[in-house]
C-alpha cells in the first residue's frame, strides 16, 4: 500500500508531508518523492492525516458489557451493588462477545493495540485472535485473605494464559502477570506473582494509587506508599504497566522513573469515578513514561482514545492555567509510542522506516475539521473517533470507512447486548 | 412526523418511551399509545433516543475560520500575534462562509440554537437565515479609550442589527446588545449600551470574569468585582447571558442569581486557554441558571455540544471527587432548556406537548453505544457528535443521516477553507 502526498505525524511527532509505503508488516518507505517500487494499492493523501496506531495500555475490555450500568453511584456502592453481582453471572461466551464488541469500537477509533486486565482470558485472547488487533492480556489477580499464589487456581489460570497465549498470533498477543492492586492482595501473594513473572519473563500490569483512600490506607497499614511497597516486593524490577497513579507522591515518581515503570493516565475514568486528577506534568518532568488509556467502558463509558487525548491536553493545561503546557504532538506520542513502549513493543508506535505498520488515518474532510490550519491540533482538539477512516495492524487493513473487516461487528454488538440484557434482567 | 416507540428525554430529563408527533412548528402529541391522527412520515424509534435540541448560548461562529490557528501560545500572544491580525483581514463574505461552516457543524451535532457575539452581523444573520438554525446575534462591542457609545459606528451597527434582524425569519433570529467585557469597555459606554438595550427591549451578551487576571485587575482598578460593577451600571436589569464566570465570587453568585443573569459554562475553552475551572456546582447551588456553550472554534477547537456536556459532567465530579455530583439528566438540561431560557426562548428546550419542535435524535445503534443500559448516560459519557442522525428546528428537518438539508455544506467548507488559507497566507 502506498500513501501518496499524505500529511503524517513524523517520528518527532510533527506534521510532515510525503509518500509512505507499506510492505508486509512494516513501513518500507518514507520520502518526499514517489518510490519507484510498486507497493500495490495507492491512497490519495488529500485531506487525510496519518498517525501512529493508538495504543490503549489500560483496559478491561469485557466490561464493555457494563457500559452505563450503575450510573451516578459512589465507587463502593457501584462496585458492590452493581459491578460484582453482574460479573458473577458472566460466562465465557459473554466475555467473548463483550470483548469483541469493545475491540470493534477500538479498531473503529484507530486503536491498534491494548493491554487488558480481567478474567476469562481465553475468551479475551480468542476475540483478539479473530479481530486482528494486538493485545497484552493479563489475568487480574485479587485475594482478600492470606492465601498464597502458588498452587491456587489463580496460579493455574495465569500459567495457562502465559503458556497458551504468550507470543500467539505471530506475536500480536503477549501475556502478562497482574497484581490487581496493593489493597486487593497480600504481600506473600505479591512476592510470588513477581517470582512467577520473572520465571516466565513477562511484564506486570497493576493498579497504582487510583484513589486517595487506598493510598492513605496503605500508608497507615504498611507505613509506606503503594509504590514504595511494590519496590520493596521486587515488583518494580519487571516491565510494569501501572494504571492511574492519581495520588502518587514526588518520591513515588522518582522511584517509578528510576525503575522504568510506566504510568497509564486514564482521565475519563479518574474524573467520572471522582478519583481526582493525576499529576501528569510532574510525572513527565520526573522522567516517567506516561501513556494514555481508557480503563474499562464501565467507568468511562467508551474506549475512545481520541477523547482521552483531548481530555489529557485540556485538563492539565486548564488546571495549571498554562495554555502551553502539553503540546498536541506530545499528547499523540503519549497515546501511541509511549503506550507501545510500556507494552514492550519497541518496534511500533512511531511512523519511521522499518517500524511495524500499525497506523490510523484521520479523514480531515469533515465540517468540524475544516479549515485545516494544523492537523496535530485538529487531531487532539477537534476530531471525533468517527473521523478515523482506516486502521492498519501489522500492515493489514482491519477497519475502513465505517466497517471492521476482520469480523462481523454487528453480530458482536447484538450478542453482547443480548448477554448484557440477560444478566441485568436477573439482577 | 411521528416517532413510534421511541425512547426520549422527558420534561424531567428522565428516560421515557412512547409516541411523539410533530405538527407545524410544535410538539403536538406525546403518549404511550399510537395517536389516531395522521402525522405524515413515521420514524421507527428502535435504537434511537430523542433529546431536546441542544442550545449553545456562547459562540463566535465566524471564528470557525481560525480553528487550530495559533496553537500553544499563551492568551495574550495568541490574541495579539494571531487572532487580531487575522480578524483585520476578514471580509463580509469570509464571515458569511465561516459562519455557515460553523452552523453546519452545529446542525450536524444536534444544535438547534446558538447565541453569537461578533462583528459583520449582517453576514452572520444571513447565514442563520439560510441554514434554518435559531440564533441570538449580538454585535460584540469593545472600546479601548473613553469614547461614548451613542453616535459612534458601534451604536449605528448595533441599532442596524436590532432594527433589521430582531424577530426575523419568523423569530428564529433575535438580536441582542453586547458589552464585550468589563476590561474592554469604559463605564459611560457600558451605561449607554445598557440604556440602548432597555430602549430596544433586547437581551445582553457579555464575557464575565473569564480569567483570574481580568477579575483581579477590576478589583484593583474599581474596588469591586466585574459582577458588582455590572450590577452598579444597571446591566443586570436586562436578560443577561454571561459567558464563563470562571473567577466569580460567592457574593457575585448571589448577585447573578438574584438578578436572573445566566452563566454559560464553556469548559473546553476555559481549559484550553488555561483560564481555569468555573465553580459550576456552587453556581447551581446558589440558584444561577447555568447553561453550557462552546465559545468560538478558535479556542475550543470545535462547536461540539456533546463534547461540552461530557466535559461538564466529568470535570466537576472529578475535581470535587464526587461521582454523584452532576447527573446525566441535569447536564442535558443545562445544554438545552437552560440555554433556551437564557436566550429568552421559553417555548423550547424541553420535550413536552405544545413546545417548539426543536429536537435532536441520537442513533444508539453504534458499537460504542452498545449495550444500552442507560440512554441518558450513553448520551453524556459515550456518544460522539457524529451519532446525531437527525436535527429538527421548528418542526423542520434540517440535518439527517450525515447531510445538512438546508444548504450546501461542502461548498461552505470549501469557501471557508479558501478564505482561511488566503488570510493565513498573507500574515
Amino acid at each position: 500500500m502506498l500513501f501518496k502526498n499524505i500529511n503524517y505525524c513524523d517520528e518527532n511527532f510533527e506534521q510532515k508531508k510525503g509518500f509512505i509505503a507499506l510492505k508486509g508488516k512494516y513501513i518500507d518507505y518514507i520520502g518526499t518523492t514517489e518510490p519507484e517500487e510498486d507497493y500495490g494499492e495507492e491512497i490519495n493523501g488529500e485531506n487525510k492525516f496519518l498517525i501512529p496506531g493508538l495504543v490503549n495500555p489500560h483496559c478491561h475490555v469485557p466490561m464493555t458489557l457494563l457500559r452505563g450500568y450503575g450510573e451516578g453511584l459512589p465507587l463502593d456502592r457501584w462496585l458492590n451493588e452493581r459491578v460484582y453481582p453482574f460479573e458473577d453471572k458472566l460466562t465465557d461466551e459473554d466475555v467473548y462477545w463483550g470483548s469483541l464488541l469493545g475491540i470493534g469500537e477500538m479498531l473503529a477509533g484507530g486503536v491498534t493495540s491494548f493491554s487488558d486486565m480481567y478474567f476469562f482470558c481465553d475468551s479475551i485472547c480468542s476475540a483478539v485472535e479473530v479481530s486482528g488487533i494486538k493485545s497484552n492480556v493479563s489475568r487480574g489477580l485479587t485475594v482478600f485473605d492470606g492465601s498464597p499464589f502458588y498452587g491456587s487456581y489463580r496460579h493455574k489460570e495465569s500459567e495457562h494464559l502465559v503458556d497458551r497465549w504468550n507470543g500467539a498470533c505471530e506475536g500480536r498477543i503477549m501475556a502478562e502477570a497482574s497484581v490487581h492492586a496493593e489493597h486487593t492482595t497480600n504481600e506473600k501473594f505479591v512476592r510470588e506473582v513477581v517470582e512467577f513473572a520473572k520465571d516466565k519473563n513477562v511484564g506486570m500490569h497493576i493498579h497504582l494509587s487510583e484513589t486517595a483512600e487506598e493510598h492513605k490506607d496503605c500508608l497507615s497499614r504498611r507505613g509506606c506508599t503503594p509504590t514504595e511497597y511494590f519496590l520493596e516486593t521486587g515488583l518494580l524490577d519487571l516491565r510494569v504497566t501501572a494504571a492511574h497513579g492519581v495520588h502518587i507522591t514526588k518520591k513515588d515518581m522518582s522511584i517509578l522513573a528510576e525503575n522504568g515503570a510506566g504510568i497509564v493516565h486514564c482521565p475519563s475514568s479518574n474524573l467520572k469515578l471522582g478519583s481526582g486528577v493525576a499529576p501528569v506534568p510532574a510525572m513527565i518532568e520526573k522522567g516517567i513514561n506516561v501513556a494514555i488509556g481508557t480503563d474499562g467502558a464501565s467507568s468511562n463509558n467508551n474506549l475512545n482514545m481520541i477523547e482521552e487525548m483531548h481530555l489529557t491536553a485540556l485538563i492539565h493545561n486548564g488546571i495549571a492555567m498554562d495554555a502551553s503546557l502539553l503540546t498536541a504532538g506530545q499528547v499523540i506520542k503519549m497515546a501511541s509510542r509511549n503506550g507501545a513502549a510500556m507494552q514492550g513493543r519497541t518496534d511500533t508506535g512511531i511512523i519511521a522506516k522499518g517500524m511495524r505498520a500499525d497506523l490510523a488515518v484521520i479523514d480531515m474532510n469533515k465540517p468540524h475539521l475544516q479549515p485545516v490550519h494544523d492537523m496535530l491540533a485538529n487531531t487532539i482538539y477537534s476530531a471525533q473517533a468517527s473521523d478515523i477512516c482506516m486502521t492498519i495492524v501489522d500492515g493489514r487493513v482491519v477497519y475502513r470507512d465505517g466497517r471492521v473487516l476482520t469480523f462481523d461487528l454487528e453480530q458482536a454488538a447484538a450478542m453482547a447486548s443480548k448477554a448484557a440484557e440477560r444478566i441485568a434482567g436477573c439482577l
